[in-house]
């Protein structure tokens, strides 16, 4: 029986992979998805995607996780260092979770160097790419099966 | 024909396993080789590994790196947060590198919020145990084939 | 004649008395505006309660606010720390308003000790429970009868 | 049986009511206490009140309120901000209190924004004007009746 | 032929002109509008005017702007201080944009001194009044006949 | 009858259009005066331009402006970030100043985000380019007709 | 008709003469105040002096002064930079007052060169040694003839 | 013949061995002062203590240390961290001081870490226990026989 | 024989009394110069005055007062704050000199409460309006005479 | 039977006593050891002197103490200030650790008063010259007996 | 055929030799361009020396500075710490320049430690006395010949 | 007879030369020596030249510097940015020394602006390239003959 994630990316995600194709590549969100939920499969995840640019869609969805989901890979985009609705949200329904950034953010502005989200995540994946969705659910379909944390 | 990759290891990373067994698990450093060089294998990725309690044995190590090695993952520990000798020898030798840290660093004390490796690494992987060796080398397998960078 | 009331809830606080009610209490959003509203029909005020996760939803109810309500009492949850929209959104209407919080803000993560809206609140009741709610109604009870402000 | 609450005060507050009258009403220490304490009985409540400009004096107070006194209501005046002795004192006895603020505090002088009490109070009430302190001494009933805290 | 150009209105500007008459005047932002419409068009620019409380919906109209307007005129209200998600929509759609504040940012609070939008700008128009949305759309008009810019 | 207005350069100013023209385009401080004193002059507006490297007399400029000028066009330079003279002649002779800077400040090194003069300014035009210079006087202009402010 | 004056002195200051002669010469506070009297009262003012290492007895001190003195000289030694009770006091009684200070405080411990007297008094004297106190009355005395204040 | 040493104990000092016995043990001030006579006795020191939570009391005790005591053991508790008239006074006197904190004010808040009298003080003990009075006299009965120090 | 000194003042208090005469009063610069010129010559001290709106000036005469004058009163107005060449004029020709301010600048903007000449002065009058020329000046003939320094 | 404790010197503590003689004595580390070793032994502790000028020396004899040594007493010299690796070693193996600083940190430059050891120590000595050695063997000899702990 | 070079210095250098000859020697300005000189000459340079207390004058002869000279050398003394006027004449000309200061300023105040010119600047040379000269003269003859860059 | 001078290198500065020879030249560190030696030995300098990555090391060499050396010249690479152990080394042998490096760090990273040498360095040389080194050694031979120094 496979385990159910929820894989959340928050604002301008959407764009990904129809701006500067030279650079960021030709890969959309819809052709990570696929990607990623094939090798998920191989590994017993069954994914769910969704985006959106609206912070209090990200905390409604992340709400509605429970009972549903039993890990969650978010990509909070911008929000990651300006919201601590969805830092309520995630330790509110205490779902596992990790963290991911495609690009380096340590390598930008400096605004992006803090994130409301790290200190109370099971993972953080940076500047991975878009592999990083991947990694992200294999550390979750480890996690679920056995818990042993390492300080 | 397989990639070579350095598997480094900064200071008191030897006492993993022998410590609080009950908490962190009976996992030696030795153990998490052996079991990440299996899955590293069948990516067609060698790895060697080192560790070190002294600042400039890291240097030397990385800086003999050049020639032999194709990428480098390091879990550099405490130097991370005040090694700048470490981070100069990493952008000399201009080898593709991931930063790799077991738990969560930014659950802990304050000072571990920064890294000076972080801006120049290419991909991070935080809080995902002993797994993270792997997803590590799992970067670097895709990166060594495909550079393609997304920001 | 009853004075009318908005009373708004900002993100995260619908999943009040849900999670952990062996540490919250079984007390619900609904629970508790139920019983504050007995409370404050004694006083002769008429309360209308609102949640939202969603920061925009917040600011346009408030605006909305003008001509209906003589009061508003608010915990703007998250909000409270990051949105500068929502502050504006009360100054902009001109309502006297009251800012509660729960749970004792002063005793978590250090950002929530700063809030946007503290310097131009009526009012600020924090670390209360729920009770902070009827509190809140009690001072702007005593407001809006009787203005004379203490510096 | 009524519980027994200790109300103190600090320094200048026992000029309240005869500075600016036109300002601050004509309200003094005096028959803020007395309405209070009608207030207060009929939530059976006993309420004695103490007013020092000294802190070396509210620390004797604090003290010496072990074993009289289930509940304390503190407006420290200037010393919330600078004395980390009545903190000590407050957390030494580990009597519940409640801070009050007659004034709002966040609407004036920066360094009135930090409080050395908030942190480990059980409730606090800022800008409500006198009528802070029956507030404070709801909650304190409602407390020591009633344990369930809500985070 | 006319240059399509996008006029984005960020939180509570929807209240201009409804409140506090004698202090804003009676210029509403219909009237605004209007009014720059004319200028505008005597300039070979056409304008579409959106307003928003809220940050995603901002983030939407600016991702779907491509394609359809050569420029953008935005004042993002509170948004400005605290929305990474717009600069980043902003920057994302690389679409030319001028910041506007009706309104003295720096004669006001302090965290108003701060734009996550300016040093991305095109340019910037600060405390004009309502006419800087005229002068930002002659900065427009200006930029997209002769691209010259001077450090 | 038209409005004389002061248009102040500061320091480097005058080396405008005889550097780097490739870049900076082959207009000098001189061929802006000219352009822009034929704009002004349709809008009823004589403009007098002044530039010096002193700020002493750049003070001196201000203070004699008293009588004769009805509004000041500043661009200050270097003196913008440093020089609290200049914002204190400003103040002292109480004539409105619009602040223009030609390139985006905020674009550059960080000590350029801080002006003396901003929260004093009637308006401030940034990174517009030479056209910055013809804005202010639009504002002048605008302003000396009628004198409605919006906050 | 003389003007009263109350001179207040702070912790320590009743050391003053008494250690290290040879550096700060035989003066005590005594002898200060005895010349200080003769020069005061040439000018028609007639002073009261007091002492204290208590910040209670200070604002006591402060609080009581109402009525009897026309203006304060104070020199609050180690209470001026963690004093905000004896600020409340003087801005409560309303009484003008003079800082003064004997030594340069500017030149001592980087703790010294905050005062939380300075924005609200009447006057400041630093480093002029025990004249200060002649010259805070020399103040006084001019002030309350003629109020015309300079900014 | 014997050494006279005045042992300080500041604010909530008295509270010692009261309260939670089961985690402070039992020790009373009472017990820690006749346990350290005892040991201070074989080392020549004839030890006196006082208590007080009052700041200018133990600004008093220290000037009248002068002649009478070689040497000061001081726990100033909560006024460590905020007094600088203590600061003065022990400076002013000029006699030798051990400061002493029984618990590890490091491992606690952060306002605990700095100490108005560490700098000058000519010895340091934190975190010994009540085996810190002991220690602090041996640091006395050694520099007040060999001044030698070591920097 | 009378001492000589200089009075030296910085930009804009050329200004004095010829702005808004209502609140500053009818006293020029030169009427100062003359009142206090006349206080001065009865304590035996011939003053010369000079202001300049120039900062090189400024050091300049400062320079050029070596071997003429026993003492400086300066009040640097703007300078005061960003001016670290007038107090290496001022510490290079070592003459005693007094810093005046005539408004309280710890009243003003923040900006204004550092001054890089307080650390090195005689003495500093604050706040005491154009008194405090006069003030300065009784100084420097009390320091002229006896040089005790009281810390 | 004795107590075995490691005593740990770090960088540069080898040339104590052959530097500047007549400053800092002739006492160099092997008289010190050799004379706090007596008093080591009537206090039935076994100590064992180790120094390096390496910070992965340090930590490899930390990690080797394990089983060893049942207390360490440590001067980290110039690494208290700079080294989280030897911080890291300390928490590791959990052996009971005393800091001792010869000098007083605090009076020396600002960057010395901050350590990374101190906050997880077990005790800290400060100034207390070489005797501080034997003070911290003192603490530690009493701790291993009796485990109580004072907060 | 020599290289033209300009020397240029900032305020009170001018006062070099004639101040405290105990200290700095005898060495005027005047001596120092001398005797650098001859040395330049062996080097194939030509110096030019200027001296001012002016920024506006320093800034006019840097701009001047533009097809005479080849190199800069500049000790701009105070204006190092607070020019940015400087800084941008510097970056302006485009002329390799040697920043010189005769004093360590890194022992000084700690204001002195920021320098407006340093990051811009071809070279720096620090506390080498008027030794600097010479040597910035000899980084400016190799420069000149030979561009290589080491970073 | 010549003079002994020892010319220090730190982390990474083996890498000279052969790292990005089109960027930084075919000069390694050896070829360096050779070539400063020659220069050395016209000014009476005998050098002797030392590189460790090591932190230790680098201490170790300085302590036996003494006797044998009478400058030193250092570049110690990332380490002068973090160690107060090569600092504390330096000042305790007492040698002067001279702090060199190639490049400008004042251009690159934040955190290469503060060096723990430079407030207790007799010289710095920043950005001069190799030839820093030369410079460096001229300083010191000027200085071993005459001591003068210039503040």
């Amino acid at each position: 029986m496979s385990i159910d994630v929820l894989v959340l990316n928050g604002p301008n995600l959407n764009l990904l992979g129809t701006r500067e194709p030279g650079v960021y590549g030709r890969d959309t969100l819809e052709s990570v998805e696929k990607r990623t939920q094939e090798v998920a499969q191989t590994l017993g995840v069954r994914t769910t995607w969704q985006q959106s640019n609206h912070e209090g869609t990200l905390v409604d969805l992340i709400q509605e996780a429970r009972g549903t989901y039993k890990g969650i890979v978010i990509n909070a985009g911008a929000y990651t260092h300006t919201s601590i609705a969805i830092r309520d949200a995630l330790k509110g329904v205490g779902i596992p979770f990790i963290e991911v950034h495609i690009s380096n953010v340590h390598a930008r502005e400096e605004f992006r160097a803090h994130s409301y989200l790290s200190d109370i995540a099971d993972g953080i994946i940076v500047g991975a790419g878009v592999l990083g969705y991947e990694l992200a659910i294999r550390i979750l379909a480890s996690r679920l099966m056995d818990p042993p944390k390492l300080a």
